[in-house]
């Protein structure tokens, strides 16, 4: 019998999955936040509903709490006040492991319905996690919506239709009838069981808690794991509200609702290391800092490790047609969100002796420029600016604008800007400095945050070796490339496809090269360091269960 | 274009990927070494050919080659006198480094198709291969012909079509489209090229140097990477053959044939752990030992590691129809290859108190007596029983069954037998030996070779609960349950989809549960100590490539 949960999201389910073969554009989530869509009045609740969760305890009962913590402060300059269960992890593992059998034994369409479920119920609540995440991370209110909201719950989804399309492929039983020539056939019936590995560790980032945190969730939920979350210190809100519905939907589904815990923790401390050595952890998805993704790699060693690390993004400036265009598109890529996205473009080669436009020759200087101008114009007017940049989300990045301005001559530089709704919101614009091929040291790693180099190189093919290099040295989540001779282009793409990165080509109108939409772009491709995986393909999702049969003769 | 190549062989191709989805019986390769199936004299022609390659170099050519390797000796009495290059892998690397680009642009239809048009090769020298593997492991020749031969060409095709079913999965391109209201939507030109992840490195073992290594060798084949073949000192000619048969078939395709390469080494020499951490080498399959397995997982982190290593594989006897055919049925799969099988059995629980069967009660003294009366009528006949032992793999073997002798009572000893045919062959019989639960520390460990163990349990419950035990601490690839209990059937298959292997239930006929039939039944779980992945299931396939895209405006 099917479960109703997943007879109930059938229809979408298919077409998530027709999506997923087709990748043309589909999205099951709305990203407008407009009232025509979520509904009158859903904009104010959600408001609501995020000011009623600040300065008290959150509303999660968890086995094994003991005290509380939480010390989270938006980045527009307020803390959130905001306390939460903190656990013993013995208590809670064996929890989990009273919660496993019976979630382990209701399979896939089980999994499946009730994570589909979840992600409805998410979607509702989109506003109020939209300000939990602009309130964490600092993204802007539009963007929060967006990204933390909708995109990431199709992300979600993706993760859930790639779940069920390869368990779906395992058949529940055969027959099995084998010739023995003159004598009577072997006979067998097979039964085939989908199981999972055990516990799925989450490890959360501090920008994107859900754009990075739903896909990985879901994928090992949706394979029958039991889920335990660990947002970063700063950014627990937007997932403690997610594990919230989803003890609450499998609750009401007659699940123990211990599949899916969170264990907040305070900053410095070595909650995380604990949690990914423990025995039962066999999956661990993490985004982060290459030390912390390359430490779990190496010591985690039962567990399945899943990374997104940091990475070196590029784009290669060879010809265009129209420079304005061009500029205007990167210079949004610069400013989207501070920089503070891990698909944000960091190094723009250019030729030493310019490029050639469709009005005439530019200049190496010119091309800088003209980048640094459109950066100044789009965020000119503070109160679209802060739209655009949301808020610097921690001290770090603020003090490595400060130390890549000393590293060249300066073509753009970073401001403060004032936020006209929260004064002590930390504001700033991006960094452009300019570099030559030969300082290597510098531009070669990554500087997160709103900071560009405009690099003078020898040539374009110069610049897409560097390239090259740099992604497979140093990793990268996006390669941009400009050009009108398809032969570059032709090089462009062996490079990316040589090297393992996704490449944009020619983006001048309102398409970003740190943006990857869901059942379309591939976020990381899994061969080069920034991230052993990409979210979401096959591979993503087929190790997080296995299949255990049984055989008897009939 | 399709390939023409995939084109010769995409009805087979077809045949395949229907076979997986539906695991009942089927079969590409012949087993039965008839005349009327393999022609007339083709037996004869494939020992000549055998005979023609002993005592003198072998007719591979490869870069980087100084010097010549190989010692090996046939389990059957005599040296094969065979000697192979031995090369320099900075050589080797260089040479596939160059031959890498055109075989990853010729894409999936071209790798599937020259895996395939290779497997057929390799089919019609199935009984050169068989004296090889006859030679080199010690298998009886028609375990060696059917195993070795089509069963293992059966499992290379399998991680083909497997393959093949996940690379056909990504598009080649999609159109999206992406609504602004009322502003023109985005339009996007999507591209996803599948590219290999580098070279696959394939380390084999003695015994079944084809069956466990066609799956891998094809599986990272097929997938567009290079294949490095490094096999066990003591069985180097089944892959050698293979290895030349890959490459001639590449060159004729127009492929560099340094694709597909031998690495032949010494025994004892660190040629494997050199291999193993080659920045170039990406992929790792390997079969063997424990401590040579977690190596590897430990040490070889910029590859994807794929392991099958040590085991304990149990029966549980807790009720039975038919003594006899439990007994005959049992004694075979002890005998089978002299225990050398990776899924034989080992331990065999069986309550203190005996167990009831259709013609009355039998003592726990009583069952033992019936299997090692089974084993011994089994092998009365020294002409049949070399047919079914085949010879004893190495010296260590030899050494564990005197060292096993010492443990317990003997129920059945373990004899030497004369070879009519090779009186150098060492040939020995199972022994087993009577232990209690409470003798753990001897019984939960591999003991690798013709050695099984009865012990005596509680009962039932306890047989189970030490199985499971067993499994997840030690590894397991089978388990095998005897009950006329419904009851304790579902108790059996909880236990295994809990502990994470497969279970063979009441064979007493034509079907042995060291046996798994490609198509139908997974090798392994991937779940439990003993393999770190199943052979072969999507997830074995998945990660051995990347999708790497561009994107533009249309």
């Amino acid at each position: 019998m099917t479960h109703p949960l997943f007879e109930r999201h059938q229809a979408l389910l298919d077409q998530a999955l027709k999506a997923l073969a087709d990748r043309g554009y589909w999205s099951a989530f709305p990203e407008s936040p407009s009232p025509k869509v979520y509904g009158e009045g859903a904009a104010e609740a959600g408001k609501a509903a995020f000011d009623a969760l600040l300065d008290k305890p959150f509303p999660l009962t968890l086995t094994g709490a003991a005290g509380t913590t939480g010390a989270e402060r938006s980045p527009y300059g307020f803390p959130l006040g905001i306390s939460y269960p903190k656990v013993d992890l013995d208590a809670l593992f064996a929890a989990i492991a009273k919660a496993e059998s019976g979630w382990r034994k209701a399979g896939p369409e089980a999994w499946v319905g009730v994570s589909l479920e979840i992600l409805a119920r998410i979607n509702k609540r989109s506003f109020e996690i939209a300000h939990a995440v602009m309130h964490t991370t600092g993204q802007a209110f539009v963007m929060a919506f967006q990204a933390a909201g909708p995109h990431a719950q199709d992300r979600g989804l993706e993760a859930v239709a790639y779940a069920w399309d390869e368990m779906r492929r395992v058949p529940l039983k055969a027959y099995w009838e084998k010739p023995q020539g003159k004598n009577p056939p072997l006979k067998m019936e097979k039964h085939y069981r989908v199981v999972p590995r055990g516990v799925g560790l989450v490890i959360g980032c501090n920008t994107f808690p859900t754009w990075n945190g739903y896909p990985v969730m879901f994928a090992s939920l949706a394979t029958g794991n039991a889920v335990v979350v660990k947002p970063h210190p700063n950014a627990i809100l937007p997932l403690a509200i997610s594990v919230l519905i989803a003890r609450e939907v499998l609750t009401e589904a007659g699940f123990d609702p211990n599949i899916v815990t969170l264990v907040a923790h305070a900053t410095g401390d070595d909650t995380a290391q604990k949690l990914a050595l423990r025995p039962e952890v066999k999956l661990i998805d993490f985004t982060g800092s290459s030390a912390n993704g390359e430490w779990l790699e190496k010591n985690a060693r039962q567990a399945q490790v899943y990374t997104e690390k940091a990475g070196v993004n590029q784009i290669v400036i060879d010809s265009v047609d129209d420079m304005k265009g061009v500029a205007r598109n990167v210079a949004f890529s610069l400013a989207l969100y501070t920089g503070q996205m891990c698909t944000a473009p960091q190094n723009i080669y250019v030729p030493r002796s310019g490029i050639d436009t469709a009005e005439g020759h530019l200049s190496f200087d010119q091309v800088g420029e003209a980048l640094g101008e459109a950066v100044q114009k789009l965020l000119g007017d503070p109160a679209r600016a802060v739209e655009i940049l949301g808020a610097v989300v921690n001290d770090s990045v603020a003090e490595r604008i400060d130390a890549a301005r000393a590293l060249g001559a300066v073509i753009a530089d970073s401001r403060a800007i004032a936020h006209p709704q929260f004064k002590d919101a930390r504001i700033r614009t991006p960094l452009i400095v300019k570099l030559d091929a030969r300082d290597a040291a510098k531009y070669l790693k990554e500087w997160f945050g709103p900071i560009a180099f405009v690099i003078s190189t020898d040539d374009t093919e110069q610049s897409l070796s560097i390239a090259r290099r740099a992604v497979r040295e140093h990793g990268a989540l996006t390669l941009s490339v400009y050009s009108k001779s398809p032969a570059v282009i032709d090089d462009a793409v062996a490079v990316a496809e040589d090297a393992g990165v996704a490449l944009s080509i020619n983006l001048t109108g309102g398409v970003f090269v740190n943006q990857s939409a869901a059942f379309s772009d591939y976020h990381g491709t899994g061969a080069n360091p920034a991230a052993n995986a990409a979210l979401t393909d096959a591979a993503f999702v087929a190790g997080r269960f296995r299949v255990v049969q049984h055989r008897m003769h009939v």
